[in-house]
């Protein structure tokens, strides 16, 4: 059985490529075009269709925010199932659910994505434990990312609290490496771009565990410096809404490929430049 | 508009009743009978609405554990709101999601939860801040359960670390508070019955937040000792498996319809006690 770590490893030697291409499909933010001619569903689905083809030879990664899927109700789970069969072999695909719940109900959220949907990854949450962590890492073969230091403004308000000498991310992130010591490649942290010192102490301690990062573009945070940073391990950086939206007209798919395969190339450049 | 707070004191006042009835519908535990005429989702539906019908009377709340209905798959949406459809209007729904994303994703959580099923209620996971709480917040009538101080073994490891002189809990608890201090009645939170002196210091500091409270039966917590540390102000307590498994024969509606009723009185008494 290939660990997730090694098969992420494995992909992205071969296509050079640190990115994810995060879908947040947004209605309101789609071209007009798209959704005049079909279902909020359907248009949600040949956009998201349509963007997995257009950037999936630059991507090692594809990260579906689950939010956005079950906000279209009944039809959710179809769209995100037709959705996750475009995607091609060689790229992994990691559920952005961030859930976190008692060990027997987290049982159900794993089968639900890892054995209904298929996923190789998920992001959890860690306010629960590691009760609540280990029914997503014994599969052994997927990848689960725990939220250690989130990029969004309200991440301040307790991952930095001081806990003794070190800060709570960096108290969660020990634990969570303690949870998963008996299943090698299956532990992943979140860390957002936007706090390049945290994820500088977080890759000093954890050389080898692979971060997903969001927060780039959007959010402020910058390519080449999350490499200089982290690039050492294995990472994953994520951009959604820049590639998503690098147009709002018919063109959209192109401009994707575009903005994707610049900020791939842009990574690579970077971390050629660490090895 | 009325707010969630008004609306469970309302209902609790005239039901006489602090019990919330968990839905988990577990497959594996639920009648054979059931499985061996439907298809899953189905049997799963039946079940659910046979437990509403059966405990309706007796509980001021249905907590939905969204795992269970997600697990469904395709179907998890339409029994999830088939179910939601039988709950009478005095009675309170709450989606035990656990959700917790950044405020443009948790945007899209409360319009699934809130408008597209209707519920009363969620709860939600502190730990990325209060712009991925403030989005269901300000529903302004909507009851947002906080998870503070969870029941599972997991809940020790973060949830009690001490940060400055207060627990970690604590610190979330007043946090939660300051977010929510211009939505009168809107967070409440989730309080495991298995750590009574965590529940009393959060009844103290806060006397007039409503409390969800699990961990009663199978996790070990007592009905009465709850309703001794905490009843002084708003409680649900809540019970899953104690009611919905009470029989795993032909007749478990009329032994959840039993064991519902037992378990309002015993609550009713513990209150009639305090007052």
């Amino acid at each position: 059985m290939e660990s997730f770590l090694a098969r992420l490893q494995r992909i992205q030697s071969s296509k050079q490529s640190n990115l994810s291409v995060g879908l947040d499909p947004d209605p309101a933010k789609m071209p007009p075009g798209l959704l005049s001619t079909a279902s909020v569903a359907d248009a949600v689905l040949q956009f998201t269709e349509s963007i997995i083809h257009a950037t999936s030879s630059f991507a090692s990664a594809f990260k579906f925010n689950i939010a956005f899927f079950e906000a279209l109700g009944a039809d959710g789970f179809r769209v995100l199932r037709d959705a996750l069969s475009a995607v091609p072999e060689n790229v992994l695909t990691i559920a952005d659910a961030k859930r976190g719940d008692i060990g027997n109900t987290a049982r159900f959220y794993a089968k639900a994505f890892f054995e209904d949907l298929e996923f190789d990854g998920i992001t959890i949450s860690p306010y629960m434990g590691g009760d609540s962590v280990r029914p997503f890492l014994e599969y052994g073969d997927k990848g689960v990312f725990l939220l250690i230091r989130t990029s969004n403004p309200g991440g301040n308000e307790f991952q930095t609290l001081m806990v003794g000498e070190d800060p709570l991310y960096q108290v969660v992130a020990g634990r969570a490496v303690e949870w998963a010591a008996d299943l090698p490649g299956t532990i992943g942290f979140v860390v957002g771009a936007t706090d390049l010192d945290a994820m500088g102490k977080l890759r000093v301690a954890h050389p080898d565990v692979p971060f997903l990062i969001p927060g780039i573009g959007a959010q402020g945070g910058n390519a080449a410096s999350v490499m200089d940073v982290a690039g050492s391990g294995p990472v994953l950086i994520n951009s959604s809404r820049q590639i998503l939206y690098a147009s709002s007209g018919d063109d959209f798919a192109q401009q994707a490929e575009i903005e994707s395969e610049k900020l791939c190339l842009e990574l690579r450049q970077s971390s050629s430049k660490l090895h």
